[in-house]
């Protein structure tokens, strides 16, 4: 009954994981409105792939929030600061990296709260994930349930007794298993992009194949065996 | 001892309530970064009063970011839905009323928790008020108490054990109590502007006299015995 399936909200940055976040909330049977940000941030070719991604996983809606985190610096993201390149695995999945950007998924899950009680829609979707991002203390399933609680109270929607719920459904699963996932739900993860520092490439832009979110990428094909068309 | 004192981010949007947060910021002892936005709102004036009372309290820095609500809808102060006027008291403070902006305190708090990340401040100050704006879920103290939870789940800061604090010093207070405590400190409120419907005036602006905004600054100024100097 397509008139009783309910919106949701999904944060899509076009890396694999919001990629595969929002074919989990369509698999679940949610009408998905994705929702990405231009913020300033070095690789803004995600945004491109954001946008092909809504497209082809059938968002009902895509909609880009401009916001200026350049402002308050901090983060190799944001600044003219040099991204790390060849990290050990340990090193890039157990500190708090350069590359945090700070408050940035509470940023985000922010405005996909505002976007979500407009639409008076009660779900959240957000690629989260703690196994290779165990550094950034906002990706954590104590801080979600911390956002959730704080959402409830925060909107006319939970003062009315609607239920939001912030879904993470990649929080505990490994770079391999997102891909396998993804892949059993028809994604084509050509079309996402995942490097922190792109290099122009006649025309367009190629992955630097070194950055911590290139080597994580290529890992997870490697172990889930199968192969990255999209490969720097 | 200057060099011991502590930064805290002030949300300042150029009304009678974050005016008077900044002055007791300040009072307390904090070196004030202030933290307005821009956020397409009909009173895009208020940003002007910002700047000014900035200034005046002798704030060290005071940034804008612009971020667009209006492409999410949903508010009377965002979209061109009629501001009501002339409503009474009881109506203006118990329902969640059609200016309530989706999320607006969650947004506004966050760009806070990031300014604060990056300055390495763990005192943020909101002008919220739970006493004639108890229609909006976002004012009350268990909202504020669990955003504050969640803030020290979200941050490096949180993590690294250096306790975050949003201190919301008018929550409790009636605007006759706000404008007294603000007076004691010498503000000066002919800088502050509050109309959500203003009104072109000879290149200027004028306060519309009628909006909830406007009348519950005029029942504090009667209540509290002094005179608005810039009544509309």
């Amino acid at each position: 009954m397509a008139n009783k399936q309910k919106q949701a909200v999904v944060l899509l940055s076009g890396g694999v994981d919001s990629t595969t976040s929002l074919a989990i909330a369509r698999d679940m049977g949610f009408i998905c409105c994705a929702l990405s940000f231009d913020y300033g941030q070095r690789h803004i070719y995600e945004l491109k792939a954001a946008s092909d991604i809504a497209a082809t996983l059938g968002a009902v809606d895509h909609r880009v929030v401009k916001i200026d985190l350049r402002g308050f610096g901090g983060s190799a993201l944001t600044d003219e600061i040099q991204v790390p390149k060849d990290r050990s695995y340990e090193a890039m999945t157990s500190e708090i990296p350069i590359t945090y950007v700070p408050a940035r998924n509470t940023i985000f899950l922010s405005f996909a709260l505002a976007y979500a009680e407009v639409l008076s829609s009660a779900d959240i979707f957000i690629g989260v994930n703690a196994v290779d991002y165990s550094g950034y203390p906002d990706c954590r399933p104590q801080y979600i349930e911390a956002f959730q609680t704080m959402a409830n109270l925060a909107t006319k929607m939970g003062v009315e007794g609607k239920r939001i719920t912030i879904h993470t459904p990649l929080i505990e699963l490994t770079k391999a298993q997102i891909i396998k996932r993804g892949i059993e739900l028809g994604v084509d993860y050509s079309h996402t992009f995942s490097c922190y520092d792109p290099q122009p490439n006649a025309g367009t832009t190629k992955a630097c194949g070194h950055c911590d979110s290139c080597l994580l990428r290529a890992e997870g094909f490697r172990q889930a065996g199968v192969e990255d068309r999209k490969k720097p």
